[in-house]
């Protein structure tokens, strides 16, 4: 689900006000809380000890702490643990972990350089797609004005394959059907060829992978119900036309769509004008995501394009730190399982600063948004979203009598259906939490209070800023409006930073290229010969060129 | 070989003029002609009709029609014969090809819709590399400022992939080595297991490809060469922080490179100031190709890599239309075989045009671009570089002596070497043919006389456009030089292209939105604001992103 669906509009301070007014804390729901390590775990303990602690009572999560170091300590139990936990809670938040290289390895004493763990979690829950969407903060502008959705299929192709450096000979892959047993001896004959290659050369490396196909149905429903809700047009990215074996998934996308999207995207006026699914060939998908800077568009794609294209989406939007990454899995019982996590690493230089004492200016934006989404999901397994007919006190008073009239299977119902109010109730008072702290952090970006990446070298150090949120956040939480709310959208520059640093006479030569006339400014049309020169102008008949591209590409293969 | 390796300044049209002075034609050496179909076609024949056959003896070219009703009358043999001249004449021109589709064939009335010739070539003359570069007319500005270079490996990967739909089972890939004979069967055991895996999908399709890598040196060596005379910077791109099997690609580049090329880059100053020769990840290299708008950089990658990533070459190169595309065999002698083509196709609509009359305005830019490539290779084929210490008459002298002496050893050696000194100074003349041919082409674009995708609604036609360089070639052959060279950088308007139709609210929208300050004009400021938030802006620190980037992925995988 997307953050926006979380209406700043829906949201009534005053009750909540009055929710809390006993003092007591809201419970949040049961979710996995998955740390990490450096700079984010830093900072996630500053958030959760002065933003959630006072005002939430978290004793329904369950913590696992996939340091490099715990994972040494516990010869990785604790990974199995917190995939086995994430499967039965179906919520996860994680910060960014480090996967040792084995000069780390040797620093920090490891019996073991322990591999990433995303393979582990992957196949523990199931996963379908990696989403990664773009993160707006209104009044401020980043990169795309609207959303940006991105399916990655989380399974499949090159990243699950086998390899292995081969000489001379002859490579053959059969496959032995399930029917037979899954023991594959050399004895049976019931398999397929689906392959059998010389190898000529002395030096070659033989590759074979899978697609799964199962789960494209699932990925396609996601997708489609994201993109309707955040209202973007849709589009299935592959390099079908030439790797034919691609086509499995762009049927399977188009029938889900077809079947049960079509009518309400044609109505909604999302389909681009052509009244189908767009397919884009994923070279062509390079440009358009550089192209299309207004947004509002979503695409669906293979595991190694989704990895390419998404990259070039967070550049195009600012940074990493500016898009989700969630990955979204499937429990035997139909439950989404939803893992949040930011894009980033665990910013080591900033960590080595901090160690060193320096002052740090982290922004935690893509973790917040994170921990956001993983509280709200958890919120949302919570008892689902039908309201009993009775209010609580009218069930109370039911259950009294009942147990009056020693009718002990109806007390029963009844006090199930108590614990499912309270429940909903808790989970209702969470997102309400969530809601007022994603303003809080918001509104700080948007008047200037934000770190230093956002707002220049004027900015707030990480402990500064987690401050500046929490007045604002309790502010909120008292029932109290922003004095004044401020109109001009805010544009943060790029170049502050650290790790964007422009190269200004580069940027001076490219000016006075695009500055034709050579006054100093470039007016309208200079800049549309610009941006023309630049190929990133948009362009009206996308069809047409997608058209011409997949000819071309039918002729070179 | 690069065509700006022609340089102007090296001409010398009054010479030429004398060689030509007797009116006889100059011969051009042996070269494969393969032609094509529809606007590509016809431009060609005009082409050759009016700028060569008048001037060059081309009864040495062999010409192979791999239209598609000539492969279906001869059941494809002319591809076959085309690939056999190819290999051993070794320098190749071909024109755009259709490959049928299932409707085409319908309405060709084919046997069978004839697929790609693509693999046969590859395969025929042991592709090595498909070499994309930048086209460049000098004074007119297009995308890039500085040469860009693309090597794309010709080999492997999952453009040779075999694959097929699999259930549920298991799959198994096994490796026998050509010792124990190239016959696979069951009962051979000295096989090793490259994968096993299971299939837990009721739906999948299985994979398997290689990538062999024994021709990756001489990738190496013809694209470090091309960087050093071009002057501009090389990188490898690959995905091996998370394919593994992708080092092996590197690690030959790099050995190739630090054995041959270190000393003279480092020399020159062509390593990006690191001193090493660096490797890009391919997410981040999709980036930097729209970064560095100044050009001056080369990239080798893998095949599927290389699709993407010279897909948007051509793009902020403004299209296929100004990128060439060389395959680079080797014959088992060692020779390098050639073939040139355009990156475009066989402009089908601008041939609809055609047909029903309409004037047409094609560039044909592309396809002169290969074709004096192919010619330049040729004549480089011709009698190698070596002078002999005798002049001509010198040679016909001592034959002549020889023959009195009865010394009939010597004599046909020397008869030998007078064949090769004709074959040289043919290749020569033809060579300095083809460098006037060039800047007629490029002069007409500069001083306006181009097709209209270059100079607008005013440009010429089809017919026009080769007639107009015509009369400049026929001035230049006479050696005459033209009366003013025109200054001015001329910039085209991309607009001006049919298959460019910019989207002109929606680039008022974004020049709004970059005029911050709204004053109808884009200052230096604002426009680096501008850059950085499209994420085009040049940046200093290069490889400390690559580094972050390299990081994430690796925490990522």
């Amino acid at each position: 689900m997307m953050l926006r669906s979380i209406s700043f509009v829906a949201l009534r301070p005053r009750t909540f006000a009055r929710y809390c007014s006993s003092g007591g804390k809201i419970t949040a729901p049961p979710m996995v809380y998955i740390s990490g390590e450096e700079m984010t775990r830093y900072a996630m303990e500053l958030i959760i000890e002065k933003w959630v602690k006072p005002r939430v009572d978290i004793s329904a999560w369950e913590f696992y702490d996939l340091s490099c170091k715990n994972r040494d300590d516990t010869n990785d139990q604790v990974l199995h643990d917190a995939v086995e936990a994430g499967k039965r809670i179906g919520a996860i938040f994680k910060e960014p972990t480090i996967t040792p290289t084995e000069v780390q390895r040797k620093s920090m004493g490891l019996k073991k350089a322990w591999g990433s763990p995303n393979g582990a979690m992957r196949r523990g829950w199931n996963g379908i797609t990696i989403s990664r969407d773009t993160i707006h903060i209104p009044g401020v502008q980043l990169g795309y004005k609207r959303p940006v959705l991105f399916e990655r299929h989380a399974v499949g192709g090159e990243y699950g394959a086998g390899w292995k450096p081969v000489g001379r000979g002859k490579l053959v892959t059969q496959f032995f059907p399930a029917e037979g047993g899954m023991e594959a001896t050399l004895t049976r004959t019931d398999f397929t060829v689906v392959d059998e290659r010389d190898l000529n050369d002395q030096e070659n490396v033989a590759v074979v992978y899978h697609n799964p196909l199962d789960n494209v149905a699932d990925l396609a429903h996601h997708f489609f119900s994201r993109c309707y809700e955040a209202g973007v047009v849709p589009y299935v990215v592959t390099k079908k036309t030439v790797f034919k074996w691609q086509e499995g998934f762009w049927t399977v996308m188009k029938q889900v769509f077809d079947e049960h999207y079509k009518e309400k995207f044609t109505r909604a006026g999302l389909l681009d004008g052509s009244g189908e699914l767009q397919h884009l060939i994923s070279d062509a998908a390079t440009m358009q995501i550089i192209r299309w800077t207004d947004g509002g568009f979503g695409m669906a794609a293979h595991n190694y394009d989704g990895d390419m294209l998404t990259d070039e989406v967070a550049q195009v939007h600012r940074s990493p730190g500016f898009i989700t990454s969630n990955l979204i899995g499937k429990r035997e019982d139909g439950t989404l399982i939803k893992e949040f996590e930011a894009s980033h690493g665990t910013v080591a230089d900033l960590w080595a600063a901090h160690l060193r004492g320096e002052e740090t200016s982290f922004n935690p934006l893509g973790m917040i948004t994170a921990i956001i989404g993983a509280i709200n999901h958890a919120a949302s397994l919570q008892g689902g979203n039908t309201m009993g007919a009775m209010s609580r006190s009218e069930l109370v008073k039911a259950k009294k009598k009942a147990v009056e009239d020693e009718d002990y299977d109806e007390a029963k119902r009844l006090k199930e259906e108590l614990v499912k109010l309270d429940a909903q109730a808790s989970a209702c008072k969470v997102t309400q939490f969530t809601a007022m702290l994603e303003k809080a952090v918001h509104t700080c970006f948007r008047v200037g209070e934000g770190t230093r990446d956002m707002v220049g070298p004027n900015g707030l150090t990480t402990e500064e800023f987690i401050d500046k949120v929490e007045v604002r956040l309790s502010r909120y939480l008292r029932g109290e409006e922003d004095p004044v709310e401020p109109d001009a959208v805010i544009v943060p520059e790029r170049r502050d930073d650290p790790h964007y640093a422009v190269d200004s006479s580069a940027v001076k030569n490219m000016f006075d290229q695009y500055d034709l006339n050579g006054d100093g400014t470039i007016d309208a049309e200079e800049f549309e010969a610009m941006l023309v020169k630049l190929g990133v102008a948009p362009l009206l008949n996308v069809k047409a060129r997608e058209q011409a591209a997949g000819e071309r590409e039918a002729g070179q293969v």
